[in-house]
């Protein structure tokens, strides 16, 4: 039997809550076996970027990662969050490794193609070196990751942080069984945007093309919940969606994911 | 016979000369058996500082790492930096892994006392976590040190490079043979300052008690040698000062530092 691995990724709105963080980390040094955690970014390299005066450029409502944008965000997150993620695990009696991929070589990703549209320095992944990865959790040291990638050839890149999670959740499921959770500002996935407490409580894959015909999801959602789906479809062995507390309070609400449901459509 | 373990430290200058520090880590890279690199910081984080408004304060000519200090350092030299050369060490076919002192709690340090001058967020080193980092170098790994540690309680502290290169090189000699490398801008430690070229190949302790009371050596190789001495009296087996293309070339020139020389004074 394979031993269990838990993924677990926060968001920037955890980070920049410095008491919700804060209790986060607790309940995670509290996580007992191997564990990984993989954090987004918050409003930190926004602010930065404006006051060192490096402007935001966007395509299409999306932003682009020039230059000056991957030194900001390499900074901010592989420097300041995450070190400080890391020595407040450590405080907490969490052994912990901070990681960007190109440290052991986690990571490897492609700069995404410049047609149609050039997004800058942005990493889609393509191979997480899941031996490494899993000598590192031999040492029984739990694993920060922050979303900064490289290529091999020596360049760093922004990468998708949903995405890494899912990728390292896939990548470690040849050698544990894998449970993946997103813990976000919501419990979980909502029936009704307006109304916090209508947490859908199970969503299988005929659901969620249900949801997203009836325009029930929220745009930002969708990309999260299509990482939580490819995730099922390799290997990983559960995804959950909730608040930063799910992660402690197993018998709390959240949405979990699943391929196919019992119950009947 | 233990394994002999290569510490070098490097300099602000070589970051701040980019094609100079490509040449190095292409060196390092190259470097047969376990190795350890601690690198300074360079000129960014004053940049950074000025560029966001942080005002540098000095005390008797000694800078004060304040709050936000701390943030800057911690980004540009566990972000910026420490990523950038863990990428092309990757590139350059060493697998190697970025620290800072609180990643896997490798080297605890305790802020310095507040007087009779408060420097701030600044760390003495009180641990060198010599086990784990035996472990990390056992998986074939590089280790890259940045000059940040920190107290086990959170705190994320600001330490001296060259001080963080001797302790864990005087920390690792319980369990290999040591070799503590100082790489700065000159070819050694210099006879007469003006002359590049008047490198002293070997300094033992009373030489250096000598040049001491002479004023031969510049104010700011003082705690640079300190730190040779102390290395040396605990276990480090050799120690030299030269330019960065000393690690690569054996037969060139440098300063070997000894407790007591052969030759008669």
């Amino acid at each position: 039997m394979k031993a269990k691995l838990k993924i677990i990724k926060i968001g920037g709105h955890v980070i920049d809550d410095q008491s919700q963080l804060d209790q986060f980390l607790k309940d995670f040094a509290q996580l007992e076996g191997p564990k990984i955690l993989v954090h987004g970014g918050g409003k930190i390299a926004t602010e930065i970027c404006q006051s060192i005066g490096v402007q935001t450029q966007m395509i299409d409502g999306r932003r682009v990662t020039t230059e000056k944008d991957l030194e900001v965000v390499t900074m901010v997150y592989a420097g300041l969050i995450n070190k400080g993620i890391v020595a407040k695990l450590q405080a907490d009696d969490c052994s912990s490794l901070g990681l960007s991929g190109a440290d052991s070589n986690t990571i490897v990703s492609k700069r995404r193609a410049v047609a149609p549209i050039d997004f800058g320095f942005v990493g889609d992944i393509v191979h997480i070196n899941h031996d490494l990865i899993h000598e590192l959790l031999q040492l029984h040291l739990s694993l920060v990751f922050c979303a900064i990638t490289h290529d091999g050839n020596g360049q760093l890149l922004n990468t998708n942080a949903d995405t890494i999670a899912s990728e390292i959740a896939i990548g470690m499921s040849q050698l544990y069984e894998t449970e993946l959770i997103y813990c976000f500002e919501k419990k979980g996935v909502l029936d009704r945007l307006e109304d916090e407490n209508s947490v859908i409580s199970c969503i299988d894959e005929t659901d969620y093309q249900t949801l997203k015909k009836e325009k029930k999801i929220h745009s930002g959602m969708l990309p999260k919940l299509d990482n939580c789906y490819h995730a099922l479809r390799h290997q990983v062995s559960k995804v959950l969606i909730g608040s930063p507390s799910v992660i402690s309070d197993e018998g709390g609400i959240y949405t979990s994911l699943v391929l196919s449901n019992d119950k009947i459509h």
